[in-house]
């Protein structure tokens, strides 16, 4: 399986030399037959986003939603370059439009490494056109490209979810700003369900928002972290309600393995809010414990410490009565009423050994829910993003 | 010099066995006459806000700004404690008062530690008679009060600033939320210039400002944070600007050294913005900058990448136009327009040699400032706070 298993969909990746490690470091997904289909695309609230992103996000407005190809490139972010970033995106797509011959506001370009460096682009204009000209169906080359858009990831991240009727596939890059240099996270998604541009960018839009925006690695949000989705429509007509659901499969099994795949940290945990004021209030409360630079040492530790995990959600900036505070680990209450409770210590504990930490917070204020998940922090950390080199 | 150096003030400190290792562990400072002094205090903004910062609140709003005695225990927070907690605070007070022969209001209460276990009460009952018996003035017994307030401090923190007339002097424990178990920084204040409790309401709102709410470990608000200031009056009326400067120097001086003393944190860093929109945008920037992990872990590998500076500042959710963008480092410019610029690799590199790193951020926007005080992410902090124990 791979990003090319829904119809109507091909794939190349190759290493242009971009990576002084000699990785794949260029990627292409497009139609098959050169066609725009409907594609729906979110992107990074930073106000520093990159020239891809400013560039992407022009070429999508510009065709109302439809592409023929999403381009990558891996090891140089094209973040912080200026003008001439912008220029050198631009030139990109117009590279791989020229090999496919369809417009340049058809392809969608993202770019992912370091920041603040001019992309080399005698290397990318040299391989552009073998890309394109690469292109194919099939598992080796959906493994090309999944290989292509990688940074420090330890893997290809790959899922697809077959559905009676229809597949969607995918692939990412990243876990938010995990590694030293390439600070982005990229997912990119194909279906053969025919879903117009408008539906089709709701559907990413909730699937983006329960998967890759509710994961903490460091609460910091990149320059170039974008999810493309494109639909075929070769399967016909799809269930709206069906491809939804499919769709937040995909994403939310990426976000795992994104998580899953954070240097330095084996250990991961979800944060369950409930009772908060609305849906919002409870998101946000779970964010800003999964944030937590305390809470994620913790966990590190192994050790089930529900004051810091109080003292976050007292401070998240939502309604909050302590009196009303429950607190579990692994569905074991370890707070009441605001106050620790007697508890199965080795419950918690066995919980706490595993490689996921599930951390339930009542608020017993209305009926919000949210779920975040977060990475513990440790040395590994550190040592990935203390430099550069 | 100590906390009783300015005229009127009286403190002690003594190990009354809250804590295992028999260091002191409550602190005591009054007027040398127990007649109540305008004071100030400003709060955790926790809504998960500890026992006896719920207390004190409510015994500084029945005075309306104004007490004889601040006691403090330190090795328990009493935080998320529910109504035991709080009835554990006002006994305190209550049997500090019954000492000081005053009513139980004119007494605020602090207690720093571990959140989620009630106070020993039995050698807190023990030792606050003892310890309103000890109060003394000279340098012996403020040293006492100043290690008394202490957790995983690595010393004492004081501070004695003299001006024309009138002096000021402080003591602190903490440094944010820094340690593991002992999650909060306190800081007292006292001086002999005259001041009325509404306007050395402002003036210590203001210092504070400026000091320990510009300073970042690790982005944690705390459930037990508080600063007191009292003005005994002894040294006459003291001209309120002049006050003002007095105290916002001896909180800045307080507030370097619990950057200083971050436990495994040798390097702190000073994040400047000019240039933003307003100032308070311009703090809001800093803060971000200050608070982030990528950034704190780049300082402490002695690393200038500023592209993560820019990527914090886009996120900061203030106006921000990257083409705007200068970022220097010590004086060096290494980014202008947004993109980097040619700089003197050597100079920059021995500026991040030292303990102070400081970031210059200019948003080329308006005329809005701010700094704030952040510290490194080393192997130290995860050592400090994975477990509790």
């Amino acid at each position: 399986m791979s990003i090319t298993t829904p119809k109507g969909f091909v794939a190349a990746g190759l290493a242009a030399g971009i990576k002084a490690s000699g990785a794949l470091d260029l990627a292409l997904v497009a139609t098959d037959d050169g066609v725009a289909v409907p594609t729906a695309a979110t992107f990074t609230s930073n106000l520093a986003a990159a020239a891809p992103v400013q560039v992407s996000r022009s070429h999508l407005a510009a065709t109302g939603g439809r592409a023929t190809a999403v381009l990558v490139s891996s090891g140089n972010a094209n973040a912080a370059t200026g003008d001439r970033g912008r220029a050198d995106a631009a030139a990109m797509c117009a590279l791989a439009a020229d090999g496919l011959g369809v417009p340049a506001e058809e392809v969608l370009v993202c770019s992912t490494g370091l920041i603040g460096i001019p992309l080399p682009m005698g290397p990318i204009t040299d391989g552009i056109p073998r890309l394109v000209a690469a292109r194919a169906g099939g598992d080796a080359a959906g493994a090309d490209a999944a290989a292509g858009i990688l940074t420090t990831d330890s893997g290809r991240k790959e899922v697809l979810v077959g559905y009676p009727g229809f597949t969607v596939a995918g692939m990412a890059k990243g876990a938010g700003m995990l590694a030293p240099n390439m600070a982005t996270m990229l997912a990119f998604l194909t279906t053969d369900a025919a879903v117009e541009p408008g539906p089709l960018a709701d559907i990413l839009r909730s699937a983006v928002a329960d998967s890759f925006n509710s994961m903490s690695v460091d609460g910091c949000t990149s320059t170039n972290d974008t999810v493309v989705l494109m639909a075929s429509g070769r399967a016909g007509p799809g269930d709206p309600t069906l491809v939804a659901d499919a769709v937040a499969e995909a994403c939310a099994d990426l976000a795992r393995q994104m998580a899953a795949d954070a240097e330095g940290a084996d250990t991961m945990f979800q944060v369950h809010v409930t009772g908060a004021r609305t849906d919002a209030e409870a998101h946000r409360a779970a964010r800003k414990v999964a944030d937590s630079l305390l809470v994620k040492c913790s966990i590190n530790g192994r050790d089930p410490y529900w004051g810091r995990v109080a003292s976050e959600l007292g401070s998240a900036g939502v309604d909050f009565d302590m009196d009303r505070l429950t607190i579990a680990y692994g569905g074991t209450t370890v707070c009441r009423g605001g106050v620790e409770v007697p508890y199965d210590a080795g419950a918690v504990a066995a919980h706490m050994a595993g490689s996921m930490v599930v951390i339930e917070c009542g608020l017993g204020l209305a009926d919000g829910t949210g779920v975040v998940l977060g990475v513990e922090l440790g040395y590994g950390y550190i040592d990935e993003n203390r430099t550069t080199s």
